[in-house]
């Protein structure tokens, strides 16, 4: 493990830095940054909202002329590109910072090592690899991005202890508590998109915003319509304002007035090829996301489009939700069909986390 | 809260002797004792394997003359029959202890106040309630047979998070890792029986024994066979020797033959009567059980037995086991047809404990 104590101790910090800006800062990555002087925190910044100013320069403005021979910690690579602003990495030898720590390599091309070059040509001191393995999970949605062209994918299953997400009769508000609706929420901020199966879409009519906590940019809200047989004077449709719509559906099954009076709403339409099954194709729709600058996705269900995106392999993140109630067989399933006639074909997924959420159970897990 | 803090500690320990015991003591409860004299604890006890001796005729023998004058901490109320022992209230006093601090009145028609009552006769002062809310957690299953006349019963549920216990052609072998398995075998071992419903017993053909526990006493494995359908050369009916075996059946649609057949391998027959669905009446198993003198039953499945006992009410205990793997909607369900309509129809269960065990999610939940 890189880095002594001091070394992982504030590289962490930098790091829950970095998390605020989780769900705010796409296609940017959420950096954290903290600048310490002889023992003493100086600076913390962190990716601001939209994705800029960047976590060096708010650390950098905070820290002022106490960042010359300062330590900067910076949970990925600064970044060398001329963008809006100057490249970061100029900024922090402009500002005479004497070392910095750094989290991961940027794979981004417009970085990929120039950024600690450029420090290093410098004559800044630059110690790589940090907490490595948690910045690589807090990245994971920008790495995946960056070297598969896809974001990362979080799926949500809330259901009975017996894996029934609704009653035979479709009643589904609520199964779990407050608590767990919260996180949800919660969770929502906290990625780029949420994403829908039409299905869903056009039996909950929701909203899929962020309630009730003062989001300065809600996350996109994507539902994947085929035929865009959703309804246009739905929830969604109308609350164009309040946060983007984007529809993944397929160009040809599609007439030019329909697309014509979607994106008079004001929603986005991305074209997916079509997978095997005449559906949408799962990964065809995580490419569509990660060109459009997605990183961070959280799948809301349903059943079938959940098993669909499972079965493709695009789940890298689960989080369930149990609650302590019995459905039985005419429940709704949490998932659809998979094909999985072998325990051993299962998509698997390890345990990250467990706890009580209210009177329900949280577990997270992650692709095995 | 009644007791001090010494008091509640030295309970809470007794509480922890008694648990020993379960599983092990049916009839009996699982009571646990401890003898402290001038702080020091001098004797410790708990029901031994097959009810006797009681607890606290145990933490007398290892007190010997260090119990006069000493206080005796018992997690139920000291019995005041004479069975093939002289009651322990009795016993107490003959040993001088000046003072008891039980946990909870005994509702036993044959105690119901009486030990107390004849400790505080002859002179020995008497705390009661102390710890009590633990107590009636501990003992719930022999409360309720005194007081319902059946016993507790625990449900088990291990599957996918997706909450399914097999693949669609009835592969279930493992969906859990070995560490949940290894506390099945624990909790079976802490109950007086295991039950299994008729199809679940033709299908996996299970031995429901305790393994790898170095077990004095195996619990009693219970099948819920309306027609004694099972197959006579089955691994069940081939281990007589090792553990016992009831049957539950309806007494009508069983010609005697096949009684005797049974009989005559040594199993022991429950008569039950049907109930609405002509099936097997749930709460008419658990009185046969209560009857029977079991305080302690672990259901294990199947999946349609386990939502008949779940819709009739019968489940005080849940225990579910949650695994990394997506089964979808071919999956066997944990959990068969209950005719839930609406959410608040459902069978309720309170959240008491989660965790990890392995790569597993174990919930723990009681009764709502």
């Amino acid at each position: 493990m890189a880095g002594g104590n001091d070394d992982r101790r504030f590289m962490r910090l930098a790091l829950s830095l970095g998390a605020r800006g989780m769900g705010q800062v796409w296609p940017n990555p959420a950096v954290g940054c903290v600048i310490v002087k002889a023992g003493r925190i100086v600076g913390r910044g962190w990716t601001q909202p939209g994705g800029r100013p960047h976590a060096e320069a708010m650390a950098l403005a905070e820290a002022g002329p106490a960042a010359a021979g300062a330590t900067a910690y910076v949970s990925l690579e600064p970044c060398a590109h001329y963008g809006k602003t100057p490249p970061c990495a100029e900024a922090l030898v402009r500002a005479g910072i004497a070392r910095v720590v750094s989290a991961l390599h940027d794979p981004d091309p417009r970085v990929a090592g120039r950024g600690h070059a450029i420090l290093r040509a410098a004559g800044v001191e630059v110690s790589e690899g940090v907490e490595a393995a948690a910045a690589e999970t807090d990245h994971q949605g920008f790495l995946m991005r960056v070297r598969e062209g896809r974001p990362m994918l979080t799926l949500k299953l809330a259901t009975s202890f017996d894996g029934r997400i609704a009653t035979a009769s479709g009643e589904s508000q609520w199964i779990t508590g407050p608590a767990a609706r919260h996180l949800v929420h919660a969770e929502r901020a906290r990625h780029d998109a949420v994403l829908v199966g039409g299905g869903t879409a056009r039996a909950d009519d929701p909203m899929l915003t962020v309630r009730g906590m003062g989001m300065s940019r809600q996350p996109v809200r994507i539902v994947a319509a085929r035929h865009l047989n959703l309804p246009l004077d739905g929830r969604l449709a109308r609350s164009v304002d309040a946060a983007p719509l984007w529809l993944l559906y397929q160009e040809a099954s599609v007439d030019l007035a329909l697309e014509d009076r979607w994106r008079a709403i004001g929603a986005r339409l991305l074209p997916v090829p079509l997978g095997p099954g005449r559906q949408l194709d799962p990964p065809g729709m995580m490419r569509a996301l990660g060109a459009a600058g997605i990183t961070r996705v959280f799948c809301e269900g349903g059943g079938q489009f959940a098993a669909s995106l499972l079965s493709a392999g695009m789940v890298d993140r689960l989080i369930g939700f149990t609650a302590g109630l019995a459905l039985g067989a005419e429940g709704r399933p949490a998932l659809g069909a998979m094909g999985v006639d072998a325990l051993q074909d299962a998509p698997r997924f390890r345990l990250a986390a467990t706890e009580a959420v209210g009177p329900d159970v949280l577990h997270r897990w992650v692709r095995a």
